[in-house]
Order: C-alpha cells, then structure tokens, then sequence
C-alpha cells in the first residue's frame, strides 16, 4: 500500500511531534492544517493558490458532495481529484457530523440514519456502507469510517451507546471498503468521559487501521473540557498512526493540539471568518470592517510574507468588504490560510529544533494569548 | 505629453483600424476592449488574473468611487492605480452616465447636477469641475469630460439643448483639468440625429484633445439606430485621435464598431452574464446552468486557450455556479473576459494582415451571427 506514516522527530518538552504521511497523490508533513473545500472546492480560492500558499492536503464534505453533484457524477468525472482539478492529497469526512447537525433526522437506528436533505427536504439513507461506497466514487486518499458523535452535553449512556455503534459501523465500514489506493481512519468518540474515551480507542485500535481521529470535540463544549480530554485522547492512539483532531483551528487549538500529539487538523474557520473580515495577524485577529482601518495603507500584516501582504493595504480590503467585492474574500480568504499553513510549517520547525515551546510562547505572547 | 496615439495600419476594406496609444502607464494596442472595474476591481478578477489575459486598461467608474470610499481616500492612497495595485493604464469615466442613471436626480441646471446617493439617499452635487477634480484625484491615464448623455428616445430639442451644454460643460472641464499626465477625452452626443451629431463633433473637436468617445449609444435603442448612428459618428472625429465607443461589448457590437472606425470600447456585459453563468464560446453563447452540460466534462470552449479551458469542465463549473460558489464566478468572468480581449487581438492581427472581413465572415459563422 501506498500508505505510510513516518515518526521523524519527538519534541524534547511536550508529545508534539513531527512526521511524514504517504499518500497516493503526495507526501505530508505533519503537524498539518487541511483547509475545508466543503462543496469540492475551497471557498475563493484556485487550486493554484491553494499550492502557492502551500496547503498539502485539503478536506471536503462527503454530505454535501453526496446530495450535490451526486458523487456518481464525480465518479464519472475522474473522481474528486480530477473533478476538482486538484492532484495532491484529498481526505473525505464520512457525512456523519453533517447528517447529524444538517439534515432533518429521521430515525438513526443500527442499520444507519434517515434523514432528509437540508436543500430540498428528499429523504435519504446512509449506512456505514453507502458512506463508504461514496467515498470510494469520490476517490479521496483519506477516507472517513461513518461515526455517531454525541451531541455536547450528552448523558454517559447516550455516549456509551454512541461508541460502541461507532465501533460496529467502523468494522461495516472497513468491510465494505476494498480500495486499496485509500485509507480508512477510524473515529474515537467517548465524549468527555475519560474511561469511555479509553473504551472506544481499545476497541478501535483493535483493527490496524492507518490511521485514527478524535471525534466528538469542539461540538460546543467549554475549551477547558476540550484540553480536558485532549491531555490524555492522544495518547491512546498508536504512536505510528496520524492522529487526526476533527473540526478544530484556531491559532490557539492548533498549538495546544500539537504539543498534545495530535498530528491533523481541520476546520472552516479561517476561511468563514475570512468571509466575514476577520484576518489573522501576529498581533491577534483584526476585523478590517472596523472604521479605524479605512485609511490604513499598510499590510493586513506587517510580518506575513504572502501573496496579500505584499501587493495590498487594509485600506484597499476594507473597501472591497464592505463592498462585497469577492476580491475582497479572496484576498481575506488567501491571507487566513497563508497565515495558518506558514504557522504550522514554523511549528514544525520549530519541533525539530528543539524549540517548539519556546516558539508557543513568544507566538502567544505577542498573539494575546494566555498560555 | 506622455499621451500620444499612432495610427498604424488602415484596413483595406472597412474603416477599421490598427493604432498605438502611449499614456503614463504604458501603451495600448486599438482597437481594444476595457474590462470594467466599478468599485476599483474587475469583479472576481485579481490584477495578476488581468494581466495574465492580457488586459491593457481597465476602466472604473467616478461616481462610484466618489461616493465610496471617497476620491479623497484613493487620493491619500497614491491614486487608483496603488490603491488597487495596477500599474496599467486606466480610464475613468465622469460620472456623469450614473448620476442620471442610478442617482435619484434632483435637479440639472447649467451649473451642474444635484442628486442623491443611490447607496443612503444622501446628497450631493457635481459639475465639470467637480468631476475632473474627482478625476484628478483618482489620477487615471484617461479621463473623461462631464456631459449629458440624453436618454432614448429623446426628442430633437432636448438632444441640441444636452449636446450644446456638453460642449459648454467640455470647455469648463478643460478650464479646470491641470494635471498633464493624464489625457482627458471629450465625448460627442446627438442622440439619434445626424445632423445633431455633426454638430456636436464640429464643436468638440475645435478643442484639441487627445481622443474623443461617441457617447449616447447602448443607451436602449435598438440595435440597427445604433449601427446607422455609427455608420457616420466615428468619421465625424479626427483621424489621428484614438476613438472610443462607451458601453458597448459584445462580440457582434466589438466587430461592427471596430470595421466602421472606433478604437476604445468598455462594458459590463461579458462579467455581468459571466456571473449569471453565461459564457461566450465560438459556437455561441451558452448558459452553463443548462442540465444539459450536468455531465458535460469537456472544456467551455474547445478553441479556447485560456487557464480555465485547460483546466476545468463544464459539468464542474456548472457545478460551482449552481452552488453559489466564488470560484465559479471567478471561472466564468476569467474566461469570458479572455474571450473578448482575444477577439480583440485577432482582429487587430486580421486587419494588419488585411484580411478582417474574412476573419469577421468566419467568426460570424461559427459563432452563430449574421452579418
Ligand atoms: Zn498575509
Ligand atoms: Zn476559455
């Protein structure tokens, strides 16, 4: 199999570490941020630009994908890939958190969950094998086991049912799925109850997958709670295997994920506050609809060195915002995750050289954040 | 003067013409197509994608940039060309086609125009001088005087009263236009009426400016009023001034203009139907939202050469359009804009090679057009 993770180097003060992962489409350097191109492409942005700013690996939405285009339609493109007209590395969620926050449910019984479209009200089925039959028409190098994530909060019985489920639709799953150019990660869930988390990893680490995530966080628990299990979540995962933190990152998340472990990140939010005029900066975010920057001809951020910071000022980018000019998004969009691929390529270094709490801090500090 | 148009090539059938013109931010080969830049960008496009398809002027619009964010603020900002990071040439239009068309008009006297905002009602007042003091604020290669353009259909009286007022309103832009490194047009009017025509171009032309735009046109008249209008207006002005036909740009209007002797043309169009999912092909126009290209997995246009015909499909960018998603309207303007200035350039090729009408015939036909 062309599938392979590659421990290259321990942090000498936390469990952050870095790695490699093979896949059929390209190497990744772990820790990484993959940017969400839900409906398959990445809200404003070219794949060219998603190279330029050095994403290695992007995600998108197995529910959105399924309900529109269809992924026969993919399929019969080439795949995601080739639809898309991207060629580096893909992963695929399962369509359950959609199906579950999205769609009208139905009835979620053992077989799978009936639910109906958000879009146009159609009733649908998916069962661990329709999900990864989908994923299969989609072609992602990473796919997703189909997983039941308790809400936040949820009753220890609620949650232990959830995982237990979760372990015997991740066994359908790896049954029904028999590409060999893609890799099935399964799911840890187990809420915030601590033995439950060790429950479901024993019990999904059980089958030799290439990979495993943690699920079930950032569904609208307190950040406490969520450090809360990731101080320990990691750790019950193989040490040879990526770890994959679902649906978090924030500049905050991501360095508090990675000196706990975890080697995978995604989420929406930079590309949705980006939307909104909110960028990053090394000095903490800035929302640049504020009336302060209209005649601020200076750079979103003095020490960004991408694409945007060097040809545009926030004066200029206020205006397109508040016009709603999609340049506007576009360059907003392009600086969120220019800044956050460019932090993770520094946290990565930094790992290597023995540095990486030292890096945290005088980030942070400078960020606003408290560590 | 840095402004300065060559008259390079006549054509050997039709008054069409091949030229040179020289301006502050270098030069432009005419006959051309300006893509338009309302709000200080190219909706969707970056300055890189502009130039990447070979755009050699945009134009964007006084009275929207007036109205936000201010003439003021581009002033502070270097001008319009380092606000929007593009060091091309640019043109401005006065103005004047969007207080009557978009403003709420309160009152027209000698001295200028009263109106509200169209964006919160407020008011505000622009004369010739007000416009060209907003102009040379902006600090575009080309500029144009303040005039009133008479509505269709218009009765005689109304179009000699507005055509002898723009020549007044012409010398009083000229009086109060000082910068010399931008080339200030004056634009002919008349409406419908020959004989109006030829008076507006006898008194604009007795000032020696360094081009001159046949306003009045693609004002809702149908299309043969407009063809008659230019069978005789372009001949009206000098030879040796470059001549620019305002609001007018698809392909059909490009080659009519162009064989009865105009140089300079902008438009809306192939970036407003762009965002509808409109795209010209050399077969036609099609409208990309058709189910019928839902599978279609072949470029836009085969003949095209473009980023976007070598890298994306049909039933993809249907796929974005019918998802509201930016990278479709991104595609869709692109490659539309492509098209267009493509157009342009063989048909400057063809009438250097004295063989416009035969490149004319055949694009007609392909395209689906009657000559
Ligand atoms: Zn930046
Ligand atoms: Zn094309």
């Amino acid at each position: 199999m062309s599938f392979e993770y590659k421990l290259k180097k321990n942090c000498c003060d936390t469990k952050a570490r870095v790695g490699e992962l093979s896949t059929p489409h390209g190497k990744i350097d772990t820790p990484i941020f993959m940017p969400v191109g839900t409906k398959a492409t990445v809200k404003s942005m070219s794949p060219e630009e998603l190279e330029e700013i050095k994403s290695q690996i992007i995600l998108s939405n197995t529910y959105h994908l399924y309900l529109r285009p269809g992924h026969e339609l993919i399929e019969e493109a080439g795949g995601l890939h080739e639809f898309m007209n991207w060629e580096h590395p893909i992963l695929t969620d399962s369509g359950g958190f959609q199906v579950f926050s999205l769609g009208d449910l139905n009835e979620i019984t053992e077989k799978g969950v009936t639910f109906q479209s958000h879009l146009d009200g159609s009733k649908h089925f998916i069962s661990p094998e329709k999900s990864i039959e989908i994923q299969m028409s989609l072609g992602a190098d990473i796919i997703m086991a189909f997983d039941e994530c308790a809400p936040y909060p949820a009753k220890r019985d609620y949650v232990k049912n959830s995982l237990e489920r979760t372990t015997r639709w991740l066994e359908r799953c790896i049954a029904a799925h028999t590409r060999d150019d893609q890799a099935l990660f399964g799911i840890m869930q187990g809420g915030m109850y601590r033995d439950l988390r060790e429950e479901s990893a024993q019990q999904i680490t059980q089958f030799d997958l290439p990979g495993y995530a943690i699920g079930g966080l950032s569904v609208g628990e307190p950040k406490e709670e969520m450090l809360e299990v990731l101080d320990y979540a990691p750790d019950l995962l193989p040490e040879d295997k990526p770890r994959y933190l679902m649906g978090v990152g924030t500049p905050f998340d991501l360095f508090e994920g990675v000196m706990r472990g975890v080697d995978m990140f995604d989420c929406v939010f930079p590309t949705r506050i980006a939307r909104n005029g909110a960028v990053f900066t090394s000095h903490g975010r800035i929302t640049i609809r504020n009336a302060k920057f209209k005649k601020d001809f200076t750079p979103l951020d003095h020490e960004c060195d991408c694409y945007v910071c060097n040809n545009y000022t926030r004066g200029y980018i206020r205006h397109l915002i508040k016009r709603n000019e999609i340049l506007g998004l576009r360059l907003t969009t392009y600086h969120n995750l220019y800044f956050l691929l460019d932090m993770m390529e520094k946290i990565r270094q930094a790992i290597k050289e023995d540095r990486f709490l030292e890096y945290r801090a005088q980030f942070y500090k400078k960020y606003g954040l408290e560590e």
